[in-house]
């Protein structure tokens, strides 16, 4: 088994997951395909969806005697005429619905080997949402015990040890380190069907929260027997990869479509609300009107149009950069999931999500209402603004929302007042909050649109924020150039390119790295077609370039030794292991598995400095993941190299 | 021409209408059609996405000698291969681009009459939004003036009048009356492409408003060059029924993808978040590597696939009574739209917009965000509160909210209550605001979804309604049986199945009604299935019906007659000229153009009295259509007829 990332946004993940049939994209979903029953073909599947993996019951196989011996004899791709990944299920749910089942629990393993699934699952104890505590302690123990067992004779084939513990978030949390530990590849995320059926969108979110949080990241996870469209998105953006959908056969029996806001039934609707191939060839009458096979069939094709739909759309937006963006606008379509959203503000959450949110993105934010000052990356920017943001004096002007950029819009201003007095802090109070003008082109205060009025608990979250930004200031409110007369003069310290650079560098290195990387004589080269900042020159020495995307620095290697120099271990640091050292030499990227440590600061698309073991500079780059990740995959780049020290420059 | 109402939500409406080329529902959709270059022809636009109505340009046709002599000779249907309804242009939006154009305003209309289009439109002037108060005042004049004349020269062509009048709230509204005057047929609202290519989706809505509110509701509105879903369903519920689109075409040639959403550049898009037929047989990478015809023709389709899904979404939101949820979920897709959105907050749009509401809809009311909060329908309900709400005494009891319906999770404590004191008013302080506990299963009370914690925005809405309700009131919190303790002991007085039907039909008829109703021997009869009350007698006689679904009254005959005796005209009156008597003695509904006069106050769907010229009773029904929509549409409708007097009963 490989699985590698390709690209990311929230804690979701765009990954190459391969098993002996093939290269899977992950997020994916795997319809369900019953053996004895496949109204559209996992080869109709491929041709008409993509569809990449199915999953299938080994239990059913194994327990039809044709099934099973066609099965032993050809294969389980052979038997379903499937020629990608097939995942195979083992029974649990069957004992869950149907009570006690026939078939031990190591004897389901050996067949599904038998029978050449690439991806088996253990027999699971599953564990439903009205568990009493001892109950789901009992069922996770023996899910546990069954996993260690299994492991052992799992051989070659890949085999999924699902996660149970109810919703107690510590036997999640046990039962999430325990199958860490041990020699399992893939994570089902078991037990939720339930909550799904319900709608209880917070206990699925918790459970999700308090799974992922504590497994080995460098892992698949499946979110078992999640099929509806509509929890896609959010339990990507927590990092599930991988669902499973019998939900679009269920419901199609129930002559109900699913759509990416919920489930309609078909005598609800009058005109058909999408333009998939189904719904652009039949009209709602046309369809009710159908045989019942083949109304079943047409429906079905629909579910999993739409279903597959939602996960290009998912993709896209991992790719993009708008994962938020998705998740709030799908939220406001279900007020349990809107409701369920919230408990991403729970401070612990956001720290957590805020480990895996990247430093820039490709697109602008978006405000969709209150959700999205909750996103992790406004976590972020006001922590590190409370954190990394040297105020040159105690004095405050602040300028209301313009135009962007604020510091073009209100440049004559701005003069005026650094004539006045350059020690001034001059910040504007905008739709996404607080902006030092240092840093109104940096992302996200420029790569952002918000309307002019924000919602009422947007705007109180601000006014929170900016009292405690101005805590102990001297706040004064700019109503024009008369403004002017309120300001104590002073001499001139900074240019405000300076304040700029430096402002920026503080926010994106650490506190004191822009003093540290302009102490000596600077030459600052701009745009000539836009005037911004390109290239800044201390001592000679080329230190940085400013990205005209956004307003970010990228760390040149004259830079890099100077942040190496001052700034100790592990600050900005990614360790690798000596056996790579001559590859970095060579000037070639860190894959995960030859990282030894890593700052615990850095995050997905930092700039940092590559060291060896003794912590001498070898090279700087980009980083591709965070600490946990570097720490734990085999696979991917965990670092992309952009400049490394050779015996020359050295 | 014929149109006609068949379904209605919001201020936005089905409808049927009918060309001499055949019959067309709305809203609809007209792809613009270049007659020199159609990449998809209208027989394909038929055949693939159900294309009833394109529309064409007569100027360019006009200006081509080939053309013009081909669609003079043949008509324009053969000359763009199309036997379904077509629209043409004047040129007035090639005036606006290029300048001046070589044609005068009663000659192209002529012209359009000769090649035989259905719908002609007069050669306006485009009023730009940058245009000062006097230019734009000129060019309602202008258009006015031309308007004027062209009516008089139409003959059998349906001619449509666009309205101008730049941002200017006066000149839209008189050039909208003016118009409205006049023997005009369809209404585009023009001058509105500048609006949406630059995302000023508010002085767009409110272009709409203050056109809309002033033209006769019996015409169809055009709402002129709109070619992007994402504003369609606000469109739709500002009362707009048709829109026509390039943009399907010259985004494709811009290689941009139209979403409901938005659009996205298809070098920005790594997997097509869409199922329609075009992006099922693609890959991303595979459209970007057609040939350049190709992509264009493929991009085109799926942006006709995409807008026409838009359409029949909306249509099916009609039915449902879902298009404010739509609109509502679509608007957080953009922050524009967002803010665009909070002038239907403004009390004259409300009031407006509280006319064309129905009383009672198919679908529970979704909360969607802080938007939700400023429905009419949230408006009406407590508008009705204050004026018609009878408090049985000074003390109120509040409980907290609960699971629905609140009377029966409550109905312990409600028995204590009254025992103690029956005059005592309970009220529960619900997500959607107060409810009086009398109608807890009345529409919206109990058809509503919403999150157990709403946002602030409406958290304080709801407060400042309680606190509005409650005034001069002695509030008491309910904290469990203790609570009894605060209520002062008093007689018994009425049962709660009584002040049910009271409290209901107060709400419904009018303040009072509930009274006048019931005063004489009551008996009520329940289902024996649900134990809710069915039907309701009155000396023995039958007054009112509960419907299940919405909680709310069926009128019958004998209610209604007590109502007629004790409410004066024009009190749930609607009143029809003395040559349809007959056909109502005889059970036929009542069709708007024998509708007399209405009172103002009755709303679609509500129940109401049909009387004659001189207030004689003939029937109840139940309305289809509001005042101004009854006085001025010629087709279809206004009240369908449940029950009439004969000779026997009268």
């Amino acid at each position: 088994m490989k699985f590698e990332i390709k690209d990311r946004d929230a804690a979701g993940r765009i990954c190459k997951f391969t098993t002996k049939h093939g290269t899977v994209t992950t997020p994916n979903l795997m319809p369900v395909i019953n053996p004895n029953k496949m109204i559209i073909t996992p080869k109709e599947m491929k041709k008409l969806f993509g569809t990449e993996i199915v999953i299938t019951n080994s239990y059913i196989i194994k327990k039809d005697e044709k099934l099973r011996e066609k099965a032993l004899k050809d294969g389980v791709h052979s038997l379903i005429d499937f020629d990608g990944s097939i995942m195979t299920d083992s029974g649990t749910f069957q004992s869950y619905v149907y009570g006690d089942i026939e078939v031990e629990p190591l004897e389901i393993v050996e067949f599904q080997k038998n029978i050449g699934s690439d991806i088996g699952t253990i027999l699971d104890v599953f564990g439903t949402p009205d568990q009493t505590y001892t109950e789901a302690e009992k069922s996770v123990k023996e899910t546990l015990k069954r996993a260690k067992k299994s492991v052992k004779i799992k051989e070659e084939m890949i085999l999924a040890t699902p996660i149970q513990g109810s919703i107690y978030p510590d036997l999640r949390k046990k039962c999430s380190e325990e199958v860490s530990k041990i020699n399992s590849d893939f994570y089902p995320i078991g037990g939720v069907v339930p909550l799904m059926e319900n709608q209880w969108y917070s206990d699925l979110i918790n459970v999700i929260l308090n799974t992922k949080k504590y497994l080995d990241p460098s892992k698949p996870v499946h979110l078992f027997g999640a099929g509806h469209p509509l929890i896609f998105p959010i339990a990507v953006a927590l990092g599930c990869d991988f669902f499973d959908s019998s939900a679009y056969i269920k419901y199609a029996y129930d002559n109900r479509l699913i759509f990416s806001w919920g489930t309609e039934k078909l005598d609800d609707i009058t005109e058909l609300p999408c333009c998939c191939p189904v719904c652009s060839s039949f009209t709602a009458d046309e369809i009710k009107k159908l045989q019942e096979k083949e109304k079943t069939k047409e429906i079905a094709k629909h579910n999993l149009y739409v279903s597959f739909a939602e996960i290009k759309r998912i993709r896209n937006a991992i790719s993009q950069g708008s994962l938020w963006e998705l998740i709030e606008t799908r939220s406001v379509e279900n007020p349990y999931l809107l409701q369920a959203l919230k408990l991403l503000r729970i401070e612990e959450n956001k720290i957590w999500l805020e480990k895996f949110e990247t430093i820039t993105k490709n697109k602008a934010m978006f405000y969709t209402g209150s959700q999205t000052f909750h996103r992790p990356i406004v976590y972020r920017i006001h922590k590190k603004l409370i954190e990394r943001f040297i105020p040159s004096s105690k004095d405050f002007i602040v300028f209301p929302e313009s135009v962007k950029p604020f510091s073009t819009f209100y440049s004559d201003e701005i003069k005026q007042v650094y004539k006045k007095n350059s020690k001034v802090n001059i910040i504007v109070d905008s739709s996404i909050g607080i902006v030092p003008i240092e840093l109104d082109e940096m992302y996200p205060f420029a790569q952002s649109v918000f309307p002019e009025f924000v919602d009422d608990e947007t705007e109180n979250a601000i006014t929170s924020f900016f009292n405690c930004f101005t805590k102990n200031s001297n706040v004064i409110c700019w109503i024009g150039f008369k403004t002017l007369d309120d300001i104590k003069p002073n001499e001139k310290v900074f240019s405000f390119d300076i304040r700029r650079i430096s402002a920026v560098a503080d926010m994106q290195f650490c506190k004191g790295a822009g003093y540290t990387l302009l102490d000596g004589k600077v030459e600052i080269v701009k745009s000539k077609k836009t005037g911004k900042i390109r290239n800044i020159y201390c001592d000679g020495k080329h230190v940085l370039s400013m990205r005209a995307s956004d307003g970010m620095f990228t760390l040149k290697l004259d830079g890099a030794k100077i942040l190496h120099k001052c700034f100790k271990d592990p600050h900005l640091r990614v360790k690798v292991k000596n056996v790579a050292i001559d590859f970095i030499k060579d000037g070639k990227s860190v894959f995960a598995k030859f990282v030894k440590d890593c700052d615990p600061e850095l995050r997905p698309m930092d700039e940092c400095l590559i060291v060896d073991e003794k912590d001498n500079l070898l090279a700087v780059g980009r980083c591709i993941m965070n600490r946990e990740e570097m720490l734990s995959f085999n696979y991917g780049m965990a670092v992309k190299t952009r400049e490394n020290l050779t015996s020359d420059n050295n």
